[in-house]
């Protein structure tokens, strides 16, 4: 999916919003088997109940590597399942050697057929290099994330120039990457972060997790991180799947979803988009 | 495999070699077919013909990802085959928010039954904090990395302390882990960083990556880097791996591997280990 279509589809279903699929075996309804196949299951109902709510899904492929060989057939299924009018964000966390790099990136982009790959940028430009030479795909650099560990090197100033680590992450990046393939990863557990970030960044597409179970806000997020394409996509992932656990879980899921959707609505309405 | 255990065998093989299966279907031997099977067959040859010149395996995820949900079942059976002489390492250079790492770690642990997993720092203390509480097992933690990109951010001096950011990350992870249950990856392309990482770290067993098909030097990185422990694993894996095409790549491999092993064989007795 391409940068133009991404602003189409927001614009078009008034919702820049992103549905994170960690789906936890544990954690599935009491009714569907604790197996690959209930995954399966639990996904196929969770997009169906909010394909017109979001632009984009994301895979959490932790949740999926945890079920041994038959969660990547799950992964496989659910991305064919998602189809093409979504943007399908493969969140791996790679990056590697240049030739691993590659490996990584073949597998996500060209066999699993993902629109985007999560990428740590701690290894440099020849590990994430690999991953922006797929023509129409998308590189999403972890810049500041959402979790209390991001204090520990992301924020650490460097000499010289007293930037942050994630803040030469944005500005060295752009030296690899254009905004039509290349978005960055900033947690809405940093809402004042984000009038910097879009000092740095301003173009690009932010992918935001943190908002629901980890409880960043949705309002001061958009303050700082709207640009005139919108230029955001909002990820809730926990607080949309396991809003219920009974029979009604996708419905619940819907109405989580649409909460989401509502609250963008009226952003983007306010806005003018 | 506990560290004494690991000790005791470098003093019995005469080794700290750990060979990379970073199995790649296109480079396979001409008579092997380039499917998951052939994989698998190519792997057990290796490991059979260098089982006694090696401490460790280290299987490259990236590769096994790359053949799609098969290639998860060569991983798994292919740690099967080396069986418990060995220290396993997952090469997966992963790393997430808390819950989500802990997906990692149990499925390289627990599912896969591997010793070890390469972890990415970037995200701090509570992305890496889960796989070190898993008994028994240990973390590899990227500090200084063999590829150019290294340069980029993990050499980037920190304001205040000076410190590079790679040393930053030696310094702090060793609040979170013990020279019993974390490693940190150093790459032998820089062989002079060794006498500053050990000076950090005196203790750690250090995996380098590098020699063979990088460049990296042997004698180079003994001068600094052994401790009276040893303290590292040197692996190399294409310089092993793809020494031949032919039917005869086992017995290459063994060549290959062998030369290496003698070369660290005289350079425990020089030491007295």
């Amino acid at each position: 999916m391409l940068r133009h279509e991404l602003i189409s589809a927001i614009r078009q279903k008034r919702s820049f919003l992103c549905v994170g699929l960690d789906t936890e075996l544990s954690k599935l309804p009491d009714h569907l088997p604790r197996s690959p196949e209930g995954a399966l299951a639990f996904n196929q109902a969770i997009i169906t109940a909010t394909r017109d709510l979001c632009v984009a899904y994301k895979p959490n492929l932790a949740f999926y590597e945890a079920m041994g060989p038959a969660g990547w057939t799950v992964f496989e299924e659910t991305v064919r399942f998602i189809g093409r009018e979504h943007l399908i964000i493969a969140d791996a966390k790679r990056g590697d050697i240049g030739n691993t790099s590659r490996m990584y990136a073949d597998a996500f982009f060209n066999r699993y057929g993902c629109d985007a790959v999560t990428v740590a940028p701690y290894m440099g430009e020849d590990s994430v290099q690999p991953f922006l030479e797929f023509p129409g795909k998308w590189t999403i650099l972890l810049a500041l994330t959402s979790n209390r560990g991001s204090a520990d090197f992301q924020q650490s100033a460097q000499e010289g120039s007293h930037e942050h680590l994630y803040e030469k992450v944005l500005r060295r990046s752009q030296e690899w990457g254009r905004p039509d393939n290349l978005m960055f990863v900033v947690g809405a557990t940093h809402p004042t972060a984000f009038d910097q970030v879009r000092r740095l960044a301003p173009d690009h597409f932010l992918l935001v997790p943190g908002v629901g179970a980890q409880g960043g806000d949705l309002q001061a997020i958009c303050r700082y991180g709207l640009n005139a394409d919108v230029g955001l996509l909002i990820n809730a992932s926990r607080s949309i799947l396991y809003a219920s656990r009974d029979a009604d879980f996708a419905a619940a899921a819907r109405l989580e979803a649409g909460k989401l959707q509502a609250e963008m609505a009226a952003i983007l309405d306010e806005k003018g988009f």
